[in-house]
């Protein structure tokens, strides 16, 4: 019995297209010889869209991207003080706007350092952890509002919204994940200053740890947590965060682990309501844009996470392997964004 | 011609007690043979006098450290988890209130890692950097709120709040010790995501760095500031960035330095109306304290910002060399509080 998943993808700005391009390849050739078939309809998003059009997303498009099973995305962003773009925010009218229509509360992102990487700290330890961000809530609701703009009585606030049952779910999620794991879960916040939010996180961590005694549990404030991630990463399991910590953990763990080309993720929607989007951890690059320079990898593990989240868990392991093995056997040698690409799905077709 | 400081002396928990008396004796020694007298006033606060009496920081404790020409902090907070001060939030309720009432807009911390000491980093080539923190405004303030506590609709509120005033004056700090140094800035925030915050701090940056056209300058997300800090943080010269967003890039960049044990700060009141504080970085650690382990040279580099602080240069430097002397010719070797509080103070009678 065939099985078509009906795959949006969005290349997007920058390298977004190239290491979309590989991450393609990849997933052609793990499943080749299956009875998946990726039925793909491509969205052009990104500033790209917005300099010719007008537009960001637009409702239409929305819809569109909802109707599929899930959604691979590359970059978006246009160059850095383009005056174009100025009033554009590509990332929160599409990227963010993708992951709160699409309630992607789980923003799922590995982190794992291979021997062979050479990653920026002395004594990394093992290394191989999973933020599970927040996504849907936090300093990321855009709730805030400005009064006086422009003058010296400006005055511009930022509300961060944190409610049970954002919290409840993700954290849920997060002990789930950690029993199929080392069973070590950190919640990190900043729980002594920012003191709602904190109370309610521990609160509902606190009473989700009861129901699962067998998961070891600890708690950091995020300025603590940036410390152990450079002293003694390898202590982390999982780690349940909100959005803006995430993002912060995220990029650092991106670092220590041998760069943020290597690092994937997954927005999900558990619930199966709406479309999860898998993409990479790395921005759009605009500076190497179009120059074959940007390693795809962290664009193919976005696919490992989006055949593991498709019940196409043979596939995602053969997909992670490939790319094991292909980061075991880098040299120093340069390769392009292609011979990247196209080394890892040799692995998957020998 | 003598002169009195008045110093107000809050020693605080745990570790506190022990590395503020090293503080004190560089202080004594630096000082013996000026004309400056430091006349001190010991405050006991912190978690032990709330366990004794029920008060964290009393109108009356606010208005007689306030009288003091600075203050010296050590650390401040009781053992995480003690049942007796679930409800007390030293941090809150002393050390930000301090902030807060005395008006501490500056929240100064270099970063700077010596060749002997042993960091975790593989090639930090030359570091040496001061984020300016801001310190009474962004998440800080602790306007938030909450709806249906305890419930399953429970909603915790956390307002940022950001003014030209604020941001203004701090931004014109930063620019004006990056002039004294290598001249360069950098503002860290979050302008993509938190729109509103981050176009005020940007534009107040861009006005300012207008009247300051010999400071180069630039921009980074705080993700992506702590990409640079692992990866290349000999980039930075002085940093300007948010309360919350200095709190996570100062322990990174104590960590990276080589400990948070050598990390010292300022909360600068300069326009000089309240008494500016001066403390080590690092918490109260209870798990370590009365043990002789704790490193004072932390609170002694407050010691130096402190000095330089009350226009006492010579002696700030001489507090700096000896500091830098005792930390290049550290051997494995270890050694209690007090016998690095005194070799320090040897190299200041000598
Ligand atoms: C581009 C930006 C809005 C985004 C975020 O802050 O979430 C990015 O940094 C990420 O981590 O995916
Ligand atoms: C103790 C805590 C409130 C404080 C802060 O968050 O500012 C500390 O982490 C610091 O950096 O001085």
């Amino acid at each position: 019995m065939s099985r078509v998943v009906k795959l949006a993808v969005i290349a997007g700005d920058g390298i977004g297209p190239e290491v979309i391009a590989e991450a393609e390849k990849v997933l052609d050739a793990v499943t080749a010889d299956t009875d998946v078939t990726f039925d793909k309809t491509r969205f052009s998003l990104g500033a790209d869209r917005f300099l010719a059009t007008g537009d960001v997303l637009t409702d239409d498009d929305l819809q569109a991207i909802a109707s599929h099973d899930a959604i691979l995305l590359g970059a978006v962003g246009g160059t850095p003080n383009d005056p174009r773009l100025a009033n554009a925010n590509i990332e929160r009218g599409l990227l963010l706007k993708l992951r709160f229509s699409l309630d992607h509360y789980v923003n799922l992102r590995p982190s794992k350092l291979y021997p062979s990487v050479p990653g920026p700290l002395k004594n990394p330890g093992e290394v191989d952890f999973v933020v599970v961000r927040e996504g849907t809530e936090g300093s990321y609701v855009g709730n805030g509002g400005v009064l006086r703009q422009g003058t010296e009585h400006e005055i511009a606030n930022e509300l961060g919204v944190n409610t049970a049952h954002g919290v409840r779910r993700v954290v849920e999620y997060a002990f789930e994940l950690a029993e199929t794991r080392r069973k070590k879960l950190t919640l990190v916040h900043k729980t002594n200053v920012m003191v709602n939010a904190g109370k309610l996180w521990k609160r509902i961590f606190d009473e989700t740890s009861e129901k699962h005694p067998e998961v070891a549990v600890d708690y950091m404030h995020i300025d603590a947590a940036t410390i152990h991630m450079v002293d003694n990463p390898s202590r982390f399991d999982v780690i349940v965060t909100d959005n803006l910590f995430g993002d912060i953990l995220t990029d650092l763990a991106g670092a220590i682990t041998g760069g943020i080309g290597l690092a994937a993720s997954g927005n999900l929607n558990p619930s199966g309501e709406f479309p999860s989007m898998f993409e990479p951890v790395h921005g759009s690059a605009p500076d190497i844009a179009g120059q074959q320079k940007a390693d795809p990898t962290a664009a193919i593990g976005s696919i490992a996470l989006l055949l593991e989240h498709l019940g196409l868990s043979a596939e995602s392991q053969r997909v992670t392997r490939a790319i094991e093995q292909d980061i075991a056997e880098r040299t120093d040698a340069p390769r392009t964004t292609a011979q990247i690409g196209d080394a890892i799905a040799a692995r998957l077709t020998a």
